[in-house]
């Protein structure tokens, strides 16, 4: 990439929240495998109205439930984003998608995709994006300029979701929460912490990826000042006893302050997932952890609940399993997916 | 900074621990304020067999007790590196170092600095550099394709210097136990996690500028497996209760997988520095917390000492404080600087 391009790169992301321009197309190509498409997934799923339509090259690839439309359907439609809903092959770009991404970009739409290799270090990519005045955005990559923590106290109330592992239900609990929030006439926004958060939210900050000094500051920039009666419903990043990401977990819990946090568990896991000499901590001692941690910012931190994946569970051990965690922890204790999170915002409001 | 040369940067640190080339001739100018010259002496008091000398502008600059050598001299007694010891106003490099710096670089002398714009951005200086065959580093830069933390126990003794608060003495105070070990004849290293911290070492990763996804992984890679009778040990940074640089002090205790840690403490500091609303924690929750996140990563992490910085103390109630807190925590407790770290180093072996 010519450092011209470096600069006015980070010119871009400066001192901001990414912030993405709907409405969305969601390239799915040919891809036929679920897993990865996860990302298109949960867009679709989450945010179905900021999306126009999907593109595919194939009707055998996955399907979102939104309509097929080609580049030139979607621009006449004033599609603002091509956004790449797949992890692609060894976490490049593939030629048919960078085809697709070089014409959409010269028209004018932005580029979305949290790949391993930054799509703007493509030449071609960012000279048609150059031309057509669009943006290429890797999710992947944090605003520049990030504050310091300030440890101050903003205005406005937020919640976070928090994990006894990774990859077990955060940002869906936190979609759920927020979700039901607007249901019952809260004032709510979700607050994107990882990739696929930012790519469902439209803005955020990929928590995970920013320099430590800042990593407290850049949470803070996350959840700003709000009105009092306002629910800001941040997405949790890592584990507090992750042996390499509680880093990231202590930095996101200081940075928000929460006023509340929630517990997301997966039933039957018991090891750390890819860390399998490390057993998983109790509930009990993630709840106790975290709010140690959390008041250090906020003394009235309390925990409202506890969010299960009972997807590996038979379905009739579900209720029993839930029933038994909630009394042992005196705490509603959901699958929000299957039971929505009424019952965790009833003992918050 | 031309893409070629980025490339370049990237490569030489790839996948490796920042290790300077001695002897060095430290830069001074014309700095007369010895604050602005800690750095310098930093290297001069602790690694005076690395140092060949000083260079000064004038008479009345700060006097390291090195000889003062011209780059002439230097360079005809083999010098490995110029090294900035000052701040430099306004964080970037004034005219008159800049000339050195390039005559040196031409010269094949590596120029090593830790100021906040990166000498490796400045176009002339970086010519001389490929031109002369030398390196610019910039110890603020930490090396590229960092590893994940594996949680992985490696072979080796460690010592990890936790804090109250920042800059109160966890350098010092570890390359003091470091020195009385090795007097003693205990094999040991100190490991740097900061850019004076490195700069005095020869080597080191600046831990507070690493990726927080990357956080466990750097500090574990800063002290790698060793002889199981050596210690290393390791640079403190931040604080486990600050409210901004918590995360970095918990990413590098989790790496360091301490066997040991030493708290460093202040005497009459009662607040976070800088964050003036933060009560400084007291030394046991200090303790306590540090523990049991170590534990995590080695369930036999202990503590085995407090270190004190009584500089703010009347000298005539020193010996009375570190008794006081010597009995209350029934540990020994020392100011590392007035009384060596001997008791300290007893309670290990």
């Amino acid at each position: 990439m010519p450092a011209s391009e470096i600069q006015s790169t980070s010119k871009r992301a400066s001192n901001s929240v990414l912030t993405l321009k709907p409405p969305y197309l969601i390239y799915v190509g040919d891809e036929t495998r679920a897993t990865y498409a996860k990302t298109g997934a949960g867009i679709a799923y989450w945010r179905k109205d900021m999306c126009l339509g999907q593109f595919r090259n194939d009707v055998s690839a996955v399907d979102f439930g939104l309509p097929d439309l080609t580049l030139g359907e979607a621009l006449a439609q004033g599609a603002g984003s091509l956004v790449v809903g797949t992890a692609q092959i060894g976490g490049g770009i593939s030629e048919a998608l960078l085809k697709v991404a070089i014409e959409a970009a010269s028209n004018g739409m932005d580029i979305v995709a949290g790949l391993h290799r930054p799509l703007s270090s493509i030449e071609a990519l960012a000279q048609a994006a150059a031309e057509g005045g669009a943006r290429i955005i890797d999710v992947r990559v944090p605003p520049q300029d990030l504050p310091i923590g300030t440890g101050q106290k903003r205005l406005g109330k937020r919640l976070l979701t928090v994990g006894t592992d990774c990859a077990l239900g955060k940002k869906y609990t936190a979609l759920q929460i927020q979700k039901d929030m607007q249901a019952r006439g809260l004032k709510a926004t979700f607050r994107a912490s990882g990739q696929t958060g930012i790519m469902i939210a439209g803005s955020g900050i990929p928590i995970d990826a920013v320099v430590s000094d800042f990593l407290v500051g850049a949470a803070e920039l996350l959840s700003p000042e709000n009105d009092a009666d306002h629910w800001d419903v941040i997405e949790g990043q890592g584990a507090i006893f992750h042996p390499a990401y509680a880093p990231v977990s202590h930095g996101l819990l200081l940075g928000s302050q929460p006023d509340a946090i929630v517990v997301c568990h997966e039933a039957k896991r018991t090891h750390v997932s890819g860390w399998p000499d490390f057993e998983l901590p109790s509930i009990k001692n993630v709840i106790v952890k975290n709010l140690e941690l959390a008041r250090r910012v906020n003394p009235n931190a309390i925990c409202v609940g506890i969010s299960v994946n009972t997807s590996k569970l038979p379905a009739a051990e579900r209720e029993d399993y839930l029933k038994s965690l909630s009394d042992q922890y005196d705490l509603p204790c959901v699958d929000p997916i299957i039971d929505g999170t009424s019952s965790l915002i009833d003992k918050l409001v």
